[in-house]
This record gives structure tokens, C-alpha cells and sequence, in this order.
């Protein structure tokens, strides 16, 4: 059975990680057909469009998409395509690697982000000159959506720790509806875990990340704080995430295009290929997705670094790296 | 001449850091006048109002208010508190000190957070069954008066960084004012500042704390970013902060009542005394306010520790320690 993979390397460094994956996937056995999709400010600055039809198409159409990263137009390009995969969670798992110089060495930890609501509706005006409003929506459905995937997730990926995220004393009706939600989905399964304001879990998360496991967040407060855990193991250059949706998926680091490093060749990646794993797993084959990230582990430990991790490797140097570990 | 100062130390570990730092602003020379008020869960129990009319009128007709920490209804004393004293200005440092284990040791972050709006407005709603909105606030003149102050207290503390925290690649109509106004007042000074997304800086925040000075945040920003400086700097018993009004104002620590550990006399009592230094420095007794931040600093390089900080310590053998510094 032939997968058709949909391709989007998009801006910047997006031009330079999406190939290396691409290179992963084809080193498998699996049956790939790959077919390329334009987004970013480069197809922006000649056609008008950051996110042509043409791409949302394929992306439709394909059994799930790997993208890259966008500059200038990112959210013009990866909210739609959030969309366009019908996508309701974003899984970002943010883990420290052996031989690297984490802040905190000890992270295993899933954010499971809400992915279609919270600030992320666009639902803003400009009510009268200089008072703007953007409203925050939260509802009983994508709560409970996101609450049963995020337990569903901890128990099949042998996580004990599962906290809900949230902002409700301040946010008594809408984060107020998401915990309660969420909490009823735990109390259904009888199963365990914490609730915990979401400032005083940054702090947590900065002192104690050992403490934690998945993680189930509104929208934008899974946005800071899976950024946040990048930072805990080493960077944005780490971290791979998925868009699940009922019936197609779409795959990213949660890094963006690096424009300050763009065309070097030196681009780290190592999240991109970790979401070419995800890729993986999420169409059954989980023992390559193993292969593929004991593969980037086994080289971020031993092997060839790109500069953010210290070393002056190129893109290719690690990819073909991790391609020789397989 | 006597300055009458509010003191309101409300909930668990409030009752205990409260009169510590009261001792500490006994022991310097200057004429205090405290007036004590009630707030929090216990008041609640007993009359049903978690902060009493008799307190709002102590808060509004004092020089300035020393503010402890609320329990359950924290959010109910502290958000009405801060609008008696008619603050727009949050101000929160997180510094890391000689001597203690720091997550990063290089730290000195102040956080100017925006203290009026943004979701903090309390304009929720069940719109019908399963779906609520809260509707985010942001005005230019709220922008403008927080990057006004931001911009003053970076020059007057001898801040070289100034970096405008905000989203506004996804909150184009609120981020977007908060961004642009905050930018021309940095522009009209000649000013040299960064902005960032509040995403991203979340991460850059973990990974190179140093790299940064005062950071001007919109509201819920503010209340992550700071808590998760908190976590770089030991945790929340280190971080004081202000609620700055043009003509009055309140002290606090950044940390809660924590009934974990409330009654037993070993909470830290720094945060506490160190926002009755910034109390200090705002009635214009600078000299007293530095006198406290070195005794306090001294204290936590060589003095008794309490249990967060590793150490056995009661509170008040560390308050003692810090008014024998002083
Ligand atoms: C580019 C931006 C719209 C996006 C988001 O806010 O979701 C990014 O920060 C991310 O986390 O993927
Ligand atoms: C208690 C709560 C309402 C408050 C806030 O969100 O501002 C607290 O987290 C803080 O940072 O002082």
C-alpha cells in the first residue's frame, strides 16, 4: 500500500529540514509517494498567496503532511493547514537527550495543545479608535475532544503523570468550562491526575520538569509552554509536533524557518525528523518510528552536531548520520 | 512625617511572611503608621465577602498597602485590590542570588506587566450551552502608559535590554495596538528596544535568562513570564512585586498562601520583605530600600535558609537574620 505524503518544506530552513526527513522516510521500507506543496513568503512575494489552493488541496488529499516552517507568513500559513488536516490536537513532545547541555537533563514531557479555539477563533475588532477586543472562545465539545485524546495518550504511551492545564480563577467561565471538562473526562476513566494554574505550572515546569508527563493545555497556553520545555532540553531545534486530526494529520517541528541561519546548510534537523517519526506512528508503523528516533538519539548523542547544539555539522552531515544508524 | 501603611496579610503563609516584614521595616528609621485589614478565605468563612468593604477603604486611604497572599479566593482580594489602589503597573523582579542553587544563577529580569486589562477585564459569557467567550481587552492608552513606565524604569535602574513581549502574529487587532504603541514610545525616546513573541521568548527566557532586562508584557503574559522567571531564579519565595498607581500602591510577594506548608513557620519570608524594599523605594526612601535588598541578599548567600531554599530555617530566625544585616 503506497502512502501518499504530502510535502510542504515552505521558507528558510523549512527548505533545508524537510528534504533530511524526506531522506529518513525513503531510507525505510515503506511505500512513500511524495508530492511537493509551496507556502511561505517566497510563494507570497510571486503569486500574492502564502497558502496557494493548489496546497491546501494536496494536503487534503494526502494520507498526512510534512511541513517545514514559514517566516514572515507563518500563521497565515500553519493556521489554515491546522484546519485543512482537520486537526483538534497538537501532541509536542519536548524530551532531553543524553549528551546534550539541557537546562533541565531530566524532561519527558507531552503538551497536548488544543488546536482549534482559545484566542486561535481570529474572532478580533477594533471596537472604537485605540480599544481593541480578541475573543476567547472555549467550548464544552473541543475541551472534551482534547481531555479524552490527551488521557488516551498518556495511557498508551505509559505516561503516570497527566495534568490539566488552566487559568481559571481568572478565566472563570471559559477556562472555568475547559477544566471542569477535562476534569470529568479523568473522573470517567478513573483515572489519576492534577490540575494546576498554568503560571504556577511554568514555574513548576522550569524547577521540576521530572515531575511532570503529558500535559493538556487550552490553545495558547500550550503554545508558551511547550515552547518553555523546548528550552528546558536544549531548543527549538528539538522538538517535533503533530496536528492530529480525525482523518489526516500534519507533522512540524515546532521550530520556525531561523532566517538568521537560513541557506548555511546548518540547520539542525533533528525535529523535523522526529516529526517524520510521529509521521510514522501515526500510519501504524511504529516499530520505524522507533528505529527513527533511536537513530536521532543514538546521533545526538555520539554523533555529528549542528551548531545549535554546539558542534559545526551541517544538515546533511547528521541526516546522513541518522540515515546510517536506521 | 508618617506614612500610613495598609497591611492586609490575608491567607496561610500571608499571617506569616506579613509581620516579618514588618519587623524588618520597624527596625529602619522611618515613621510608619500600620493599619491592618482583613481579606481572604478566613474572612470569607466568617462574613461571606472574601474582601471586605473596611479593607478596601484601608487600601484606598493608606500611603501604601503591604499585601500577604489569599487561599482560595485569591483572585477575588487581589484583582479588586489592585484596582483600589488604582495600579496600571506591575512591577516584578526575579533576580538570582549568590549562594542559592538557581536553575540559571545569571538571572536579573524585571517583568513590567500590563495591570488593567487584557483577560484579566472579567468580560466572560455562556454564549449557550457548552460554548463560552472571554473577551480580551487591550486599549492604547493602557499600552502606552505600561511602555511609558517600562521604558522610565529601564533608565532609571540602569536596564540596557527592553524587550515588548506579545503575539500579535496571532492577536493582530490586541497584540497588534499593544505592539505598535509600545514600539512608538520606544521609538519617540530613541530608545533601543527588542520585541519578541511570547512564545518564543518563553523559550529564549530558559535558555539565556542574561540576554534580557525589563520586559514589557500584556497582562496574562506578564503572569506566566514572571512565574517562570520565578522557577529560573529558586521559585516563588524570592519574588516581590509591585502594583504601581499614580498616586498609591501595593506590595506583594508573587507567591500564594501555600497551605502545604502554612502554619509550621518555615516559609521564606524574602519575597515578602523584599516587596516592603520596593514599598521603601517607592515613599522615596531609596537608601532604607537598598539597605533591606543587601541585608536580604547577604541573608540568602550566608544566612539560615528555609526548606525551599534547602535549607531548616524558621521564618522568623531568617527575619532576624536579615534585621541584624540590616
Ligand atoms: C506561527 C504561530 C501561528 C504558531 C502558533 O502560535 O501556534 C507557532 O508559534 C507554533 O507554536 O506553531
Ligand atoms: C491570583 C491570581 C489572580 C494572580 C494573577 O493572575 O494575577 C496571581 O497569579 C498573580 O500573578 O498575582
Amino acid at each position: 500500500m503506497t502512502h501518499e505524503i504530502a510535502v510542504i518544506p515552505g521558507d528558510g530552513i523549512g527548505q533545508e529540514v524537510t528534504p533530511a526527513a524526506v531522506d529518513v522516510l525513503e531510507a525505510l521500507d515503506v511505500d512513500f509517494a511524495f508530492v511537493e506543496g509551496e507556502a511561505g513568503d517566497a510563494v507570497k512575494a510571486e503569486t500574492g498567496e502564502a497558502l496557494p489552493q493548489e496546497t491546501r488541496e494536496i494536503a487534503a488529499d494526502a494520507d498526512a503532511t510534512l511541513f517545514g516552517a514559514a517566516g514572515e507568513t507563518a500563521a497565515d500559513v500553519i493556521l489554515p493547514l491546522r484546519q485543512v488536516v482537520d486537526s483538534f490536537a497538537n501532541v509536542r513532545p519536548a524530551i532531553s537527550y543524553p549528551g546534550l547541555d539541557a537546562v533541565q537533563p531530566d524532561t519527558d514531557l507531552v503538551f497536548i495543545r488544543e488546536n482549534t479555539e482559545g484566542v486561535y477563533k481570529g474572532i478580533e475588532s477594533e471596537i472604537t479608535d485605540g480599544v481593541t477586543t480578541c475573543t476567547r472562545v472555549i467550548t464544552e465539545d473541543a475541551s472534551e475532544k482534547i481531555a479524552d485524546f490527551g488521557f488516551d495518550y498518556a495511557r498508551q504511551n505509559d505516561y503516570d503523570d497527566v495534568t490539566i492545564a488552566h487559568k481559571a480563577n481568572v478565566m472563570r467561565e471559559t477556562d472555568g468550562l475547559f477544566l471542569d471538562t477535562a476534569e470529568a473526562v479523568g473522573a470517567d476513566r478513573g483515572a489519576d491526575y492534577d490540575t494546576a494554574l498554568m503560571d504556577a505550572l511554568a514555574m513548576h515546569l522550569v524547577m521540576h520538569p521530572e515531575d511532570y508527563g503529558v500535559v493538556i493545555c487550552p490553545n495558547l497556553a500550550g503554545d508558551m509552554l511547550s515552547d518553555l520545555a523546548a528550552g528546558l532540553v536544549g531548543g527549538l531545534g528539538l522538538l517535533p509536533s503533530a496536528n492530529v486530526g480525525e482523518d489526516n494529520a500534519l507533522f512540524e517541528p515546532v521550530h520556525g524557518s531561523a532566517p538568521d541561519i537560513a541557506g548555511e546548510g546548518v540547520a539542525n534537523p533533528a525535529a523535523m525528523i522526529l516529526s517524520a517519526a510521529m509521521l510514522l506512528d501515526h500510519l501504524g508503523y511504529e516499530d520505524e518510528g522507533d528505529r527513527v528516533r533511536t537513530a536521532v538519539e543514538a546521533t545526538l548523542e555520539d554523533g555529528p552536531k549542528t551548531p545549535d547544539l554546539g558542534g559545526s555539522a551541517s544538515t546533511e552531515a547528521v541526516t546522513e548520520a541518522v540515515v546510517d544508524r536506521l
